[in-house]
């Protein structure tokens, strides 16, 4: 005997999440079984409207239910300095800190010659559109520090040079708790080269 | 800037389940809006199925889509052996072996006076029912071997002394594997009370 169908079919549901494998999504479907109905109606209702409400903002890709996110419709945000990043969650991450008051710019994609991902396929040339029109002052690059994230960085400050804007890039370091002996060399060398001066 | 009210919702629904933290729901939650419309409304219409098509058998009370689960209705199984489990997902394991060829009954729960679940608060006067009714020959117990299970044991075998039925428990002892220093002494006791001479 298996599962009924009805139970089989969410399962199945399940699986298709990053890391939720047989036993879990099993356990999980489960669990759904014993939640009670408003939050059943609720979890199925979320899941289609999550297809259909969420949106791109209009200016800097981030996900929003409106035309123009949260963050760029907020008159306290200095508009002066846009935080480009990969991904939206990204711009959860920063926004924790709770200490960045610019706006943001989510390239979705970073470029990588190799995966056949172009320029022309992640939104940069939205990025130039809003220098250009906008009054940006600084452009601050938070990328991954891998090859697609050099490259992308790399990319983007080529395009930037002959517009009177300030191009930085977030630093590379050894986090704040790590154990020196187990950081990768390429980090330590990273750290090694951006030392800066103590006051 | 927090994430919009919908990816909020399903974020906290993700919450809900068992074993879903806060970053695993995040996680989950944005690899669901990169599921293809299907695969979402498949998932949507699911879990609320799951809570209005899946019914419990009025024989057994193993989850069921109709009123007889696909166990009691199969005419193949042999339906004077009894198994008593506790869960339905006890069921889906003893299913897995691919030998046991009777029926079941889900108790639904274990007595734990402790707890307040009396006998009568589990499935226990219908399998009761059953034997009177049925052709039943056999009763085997596969529960937990903890308190409750034991004490559920004692009670359910004391209630069919006077019953022209064997009842039987699943043998508890050392998992095929297992390490002999890493087990439990009360496994281990068990084990060697339940010593059996090699033929």
């Amino acid at each position: 005997m298996n599962y009924p169908t009805t139970i089989k079919n969410l399962i199945d549901c399940y699986k298709k999440l990053p890391g939720i494998g047989a036993k879990t999504a099993e356990r999980l479907a489960l669990a759904s079984m014993e939640m009670d109905q408003d939050a059943i109606d609720l979890f199925s209702k979320s899941l289609v409207d999550i297809k259909t409400k969420i949106k791109h903002c209009t200016i800097c890709n981030n996900l929003s239910e409106t035309e123009k996110c949260l963050i760029c419709t907020d008159n306290m945000r200095n508009k002066s300095i846009v935080c480009v990043v990969e991904d939206p969650k990204n711009i959860i991450a920063i926004e924790k800190i709770g200490t960045y008051n610019g706006t943001y710019h989510v390239l979705n994609g970073l470029i990588s010659p190799l995966d056949g991902i172009n320029p022309e396929d992640v939104n940069i040339s939205t990025l130039l559109d809003r220098i250009d029109k906008e009054n940006i002052k600084e452009v601050i690059l938070a990328l991954k520090p891998n090859i697609e994230g050099e490259t992308t960085a790399l990319y983007i400050n080529r395009k930037l040079k002959d517009k009177n804007v300030v191009v930085t890039k977030i630093a590379h370091g050894i986090p704040l708790g790590a154990d020196m002996e187990y950081i990768d060399t390429l980090t330590l060398s990273m750290a090694l080269d951006d030392r800066k001066k103590i006051s």
